[in-house]
């Protein structure tokens, strides 16, 4: 059940609280007030104002939060602050806070504690608990079995509303998130849901297996959590139940598993797509910041150390006629932003599922065709300014069919580099940006400088 | 109440439907069939295949639908896609259409109607729907009012709960996304809420207002959409009620439409990083293609052009050193993808909240250390390299300070971009792109050219 919560939770509402927090810090001589001002948060708001700190008040505050809240915030703040308040705990402390979860929150955190704190807490845990902490480390990140949890309410196929009702009632209060009641038959195999909207409005003397809805959207925990989310994104859920092989009940999807996921996703995507290796803590030391994002510098000074050597090999051409060398980067820019064009639509439609097989050549054809049609455009332009910069009309002709070719040349790639990666499949996103670039670079380099190396010098 | 669909919705069973209604396509022979299949399909799905099919192959699917569907399949394509099947409907096919959905659905395709349809289909509305359709239409994209749906249920908090439960049971069946019952006094004034779940395992000879959750999460529809996908995501919500300035209860905001816009914002952040206007159809024509893409290919042009008459101020000094045409656009590339990988982080975390006004000086203190760091590692590689291919020692010493220089140019203008665009109470991220790397680009060209015509020419 959702706690009660403040009733306008707009983000100046946040950024209210965590102004006061930080002049309750600032001040330091009334712990006090400041506790009891974070007791009355809701652990994702003060996640939200730990997120918000630097280092050292970050962990202020996190000392003055009750350790019986420790592990519902653990469990809400992101993988880079998460980390420095582990760092901050001791064994004891860590394991009195993992014990306060329920194993699916707790596989969620375990990448980030010492083994002997798992250990600890495995080893504390009832059977069925135990078992299902397993379960839950078990499957890689990426599918359903690492989203779903283990608190859903299940009922039997052959007893009536009433029974089912009187059930409810024993349990006292049901588990977040309950909109549907998962109907088992006796192996607990999965034989339909009963929405409690369902439930509510009928005659409780009838049966439950006259009520079930029998064919809803039914999970594996080996199956893509992207296609998971997409079918809840389809068709507006709320929980899905999970099944194994012999379609017995083990497991619930919920829909906040999936924001949350969605969230992520995109997060990762737009952090990715930057060369960031993954999400930053904003106040992460100097050397932490350099270690996340010295990859990808270094695969872009590659691609650029090449782009570099096509010019080299012109270095002649460039000597005799030196606009060449304020003019290159024209051609090589534009093709990238225009490659990146082709590359970030077909990226998003692959996602979509949209396109199918036969349509690639379909596709390409289409991408020539806007790639001539711009470059038509802006060479014709470029070549004409190019021309009365430097007075020479050749020079301004090698300009335009430059930008044509090469704006050809990234359609092509834009095409090609998701094509090739989904045949393997693999995911067509990641790097694909910095590939296109490293084509059009060169291959920009290279038309221009080749094509005024053949005519202009 | 979610439609019955079928057990396993993953991506390969979407693909087998749209590989059976191509095969049926091109067969030709047997529309009867394709029929069958497609009425057999679940509005999303439908929408999934149209999507993925090219124009002419789409119309006939569309033609072959039946008409009763034809508004709810419309809800769910894209803009682009929509646009298409809607230009193909006469004005009597569309009215009928729209007749079928409800007001918040139809002011989410309205945009797209011909004005004289909208018209005929206010008319026939009855007043109370007349007075929502208005009411959705009036809220602008990006706030809580046009997201929010009217099919909530509210019940009066001085009444008992087995009354609650008759009223329910006289609805026959509740809304989608029926979590809660929204809990009003005799002024429609909400007073809290009552979830389902607690509903269902309380005494029913409790009053509603013995048992509701006072104040939870409430929203107004001037809200923005974004900070009410945040609370969702925070407080792992289902629904919240919209309420008036009065407190009155006027609608709610469930949690499909929240995933819908977290989907649509994120791909929209995609695009507009590639400088795609809008989410474009794979199949548009050339024409349409050029249209949504030429805008920022052409801001692109004026700042490649910037940078060339950069390049163009030291032709003198390339004339004299050839070797600068070569290394120069390495300088420039390392800073635009560091200084980008600077201004995602920042916009992120902006987008989160976590930069509070007094920690700008921290960050950008930060980033320029790491820039420093960067600059000093890769700076010296580069220097050496440049050394061992033109064996001019001065030559490798000044690319290296021209990178050193040119990375902390970028961390600089990375945190400047999205905190004057923060400051402005403008949103960071459209763009962020094209200035860092206009910036890096320009001042790359001239730092390590402006460096080289002091010390080596």
């Amino acid at each position: 059940m959702a706690e009660a919560v403040q009733s306008r939770l707009e983000t100046e509402e946040l950024q209210q609280n965590l102004s006061e927090v930080q002049a309750l810090l600032r001040d330091g001589e009334r712990p006090g007030e400041l506790r009891a001002k974070l007791d009355a948060l809701h652990p994702a708001d003060i996640a939200y104002i730990l997120e918000a700190l630097p280092p050292e008040e970050r962990l202020r505050v996190w000392d003055l939060v009750k350790a019986d809240r420790d592990g519902d915030i653990l469990v809400e703040v992101s993988d880079a602050v998460r980390e420095s308040l582990i760092a901050s705990m001791n064994s004891a402390e860590l394991v009195a806070a993992a014990e306060t979860l329920e194993a699916d929150e707790l596989a969620d955190i375990a990448p980030d504690l010492p083994p002997a704190v798992i250990e600890e807490v495995v080893q504390s845990l009832p059977v069925e608990e135990r078992e299902r902490l397993r379960a839950a480390l078990s499957y890689p990140e990426g599918t359903v079995g690492a989203l779903m949890g283990f608190d859903h309410v299940a009922v039997r196929d052959d007893v009536t509303l009433e029974a089912a009702t009187r059930y409810l009632r024993r349990l006292d209060e049901l588990p977040d998130h309950t909109d549907q009641l998962f109907v088992v038959d006796r192996e607990q195999r999965l034989k339909g849901t009963l929405p409690l909207a369902r439930l509510i409005v009928s005659d409780l003397h009838l049966q439950v297996a006259g009520v079930i809805v029998p064919e809803s959207v039914q999970l594996r925990p080996e199956d893509s959590a992207e296609d998971a989310a997409n079918a809840f994104e389809r068709y507006d859920l709320i929980s899905a139940p999970v099944v194994d092989a012999d379609g017995r009940l083990i497991g619930r999807l919920t829909v906040d598993a999936v924001v949350d996921y969605i969230r992520l996703r995109s997060a990762e995507s737009q952090l990715a797509e930057a060369g960031l290796r993954h999400e930053e803590d904003v106040f992460a030391s100097v050397l932490d910041s350099f270690k996340n994002r010295w990859a990808w510098l270094a695969v872009n000074l590659v691609t650029a150390f090449i782009a570099s050597r096509v010019i080299g090999v012109f270095e002649q051409s460039i000597a005799q006629l030196v606009a060449l060398a304020a003019l290159m980067p024209i051609v090589a820019g534009i093709g990238g932003n225009s490659g990146n064009q082709t590359v970030t639509m077909i990226v998003r439609a692959l996602a979509l599922g949209q396109i199918q097989g036969s349509y690639w050549t379909k596709l390409l054809a289409k991408e020539l065709g806007v790639a001539l049609l711009n470059g038509v455009v802006w060479g014709t332009l470029l070549g004409a300014i190019a021309y009365l910069l430097y007075g020479r009309l050749a020079l301004g002709a090698v300009m335009a069919l430059a930008m044509i070719l090469n704006l050809m040349l990234a359609a092509a790639a834009g095409v090609a580099i998701p094509w090739l990666r989904a045949r393997r499949g693999r995911d067509p996103a990641p790097g694909s940006s910095v590939l296109i670039t490293a084509v059009t670079d060169s291959g920009g380099f290279f038309i221009f400088l080749g094509l005024a190396t053949l005519f202009l010098v």
